[in-house]
């Protein structure tokens, strides 16, 4: 009996509203309790003394199916009466807390307060949602990555993207953990017992080499069957700062670019068919290199891309057993 | 020249709604200005990681008159999106957290975070809702009172008053701080400077007690001229657990033990017609005992009151000067 498609154990790594579609169609594709997904929390912050994981919640809500469908991260039929009150207060106003957005703040505030872990939070989270992945922050502790601005110095990487819409130059990206996350255990046993890891079209140097700053996480990785999937396209990212970095910090924005900071664990790698005229082998040091429809506009986008990185691996891993 | 009831510069005691009423005449009687209310905060708490002050919040409102006007609490127009969502998430709802009611804690907890007293904070929102009295939190540190409880042993005030409904026996009231609060040195200099100090007809164990819990302002309070309004109508308390509460500590509860507890500093005391029956004489150990309609249900009620306690003030000050 050949293994099906939906049977696969699979963790992706992914950041927030890129990595988020992939991530929705693997949930999709797989049967429920098959994904697990480990999530970038170095964009975390405190904002008013709320506990705020930016993508973290645009992973669940997106798994439950709650997210705001136009902008891709926050609640569908949000309000903003808090909003509207803080304005009065001429509190600032650059980091958008929509009013049930604030409620999940309220609470992961309160649950961590009470010593519950940031993984205890997500899955709880998770059961209320009705979402089946297992989904889990790539640290239960603060692990922050600073953005080191030409003129402005180190900030948040919060202050950087949202506040600053990601125009300061960035000298260097810092983060507070140089020796490394705390990964959940149950991420490290998702990432040990699973057939393939699957890197989402999310910022390389910004929502996945902070996942990557652990030890045993990257050991793991060695060993694993592992895919990713381009979030550069004709040297831009769909969205958000990966290109525009990419320059400052002295590399091609291009998907070449993001091959080469996987290539050591990585044996296959999807780019964008409107890349082809780029990539001339199939191959690359050992990983298959293979082009895909990448741009995820509709759940079907997002769903076809799954199965085709699903497939990929599925044939990578029958070609081993032959 | 004779000095005229709004030129008085007033300095009042106050905890939350009931207190308030008083407030309320005081600042709408004297001259814009003329009024510093120093307000309980020993009932502050966190709560979903907010820094939530009760009191200062019903001073505030009041004074702004953007108050609920129905429950005497809380803001006017309120919308409970927060609270509505928070539910879905199972999280305790027995505290009621409106979404402009939250905007206010919010914006008073990132200030806190950013180094602001509580002080300023309070100082700054006033500006911004239009009051012109001076409202002071008792202590510009955490100074809460906990209640000792027979059958659930310590909790916070409001766990007492609002989650359990002020319904368990108590056994004492504890102040997290018996080394005394920090009074802010503006409010302990309007007390130095002021002609009358005014004792709201507010809670004499949990909302007066705790401001008194401080040396440099009881001291104060002997050399001033001190007005106090009891709560206690009939051996009940309007509102709240005041009546109860006195039981349980082997108190009367009457107007007479109000008169008690402050009769070490005050020169007049004021107590409602319907008690007429049980106060013999007209003054009780120097200390002036003044009839008057203290039941406040519209705003010209409120008034009414703040003139009839500014006048008996004003009597005293002319008399003493003869």
């Amino acid at each position: 009996m050949s293994l099906e498609l939906e049977d696969l154990k699979v963790v992706a790594l992914a950041g927030g509203v890129g990595g988020a579609k992939l991530v929705l169609g693997l949930d999709r594709v797989l049967k429920p309790g098959n994904l697990s997904v480990i999530v970038n929390t170095g964009d975390d912050f405190e904002h008013f003394g709320l506990s705020i994981s930016p993508d973290l919640d645009t992973i669940c809500y997106t798994l439950a199916g709650i997210v705001d469908p136009i902008k891709g991260w926050g609640l569908a039929d949000e309000t903003y009466q808090v909003s509207e009150h803080l304005k009065s207060l001429h509190s600032p106003t650059w980091f958008t807390l929509g009013d049930k957005d604030i409620a999940t703040h309220l609470e992961r505030t309160r649950l961590l307060r009470e010593g519950w872990s940031l993984s205890q939070v997500t899955r709880h989270f998770c059961q209320l949602w009705g979402v089946h992945s297992w989904v889990f922050p790539m640290s239960d502790t603060p692990a922050r990555t600073l953005v080191n601005t030409k003129e402005k110095g180190l900030m948040s990487f919060q202050e950087y993207f949202v506040k600053h819409q990601f125009q300061p130059e960035v000298l260097s990206l810092v983060y507070e953990r140089p020796d490394g996350t705390r990964v959940p255990e149950a991420a490290l046993k998702a990432l040990e017992t699973c057939d393939l890891v699957v890197i989402s079209p999310s910022n390389p140097l910004l929502s996945i080499a902070p996942i990557l700053n652990n030890k045993d996480l990257r050991n793991l990785l060695e060993s694993k069957l592992v895919i990713a999937v381009s979030p550069i396209i004709q040297g831009q990212a769909l969205k958000g700062p990966a290109a525009k970095l990419y320059k400052e910090l002295g590399f091609e924005p291009h998907a070449k670019t993001v091959l080469a900071a996987y290539e050591t664990f990585l044996d296959a790698f999807i780019y964008d068919v409107l890349d082809a005229p780029d990539f001339e082998n199939e191959v690359f040091k050992d990983i298959i290199i293979h082009k895909a429809q990448t741009i995820m506009k509709s759940e079907s986008d997002k769903i076809a891309l799954a199965r085709t990185v699903l497939e990929l691996g599925l044939q990578i891993m029958e070609k081993a057993l032959r």
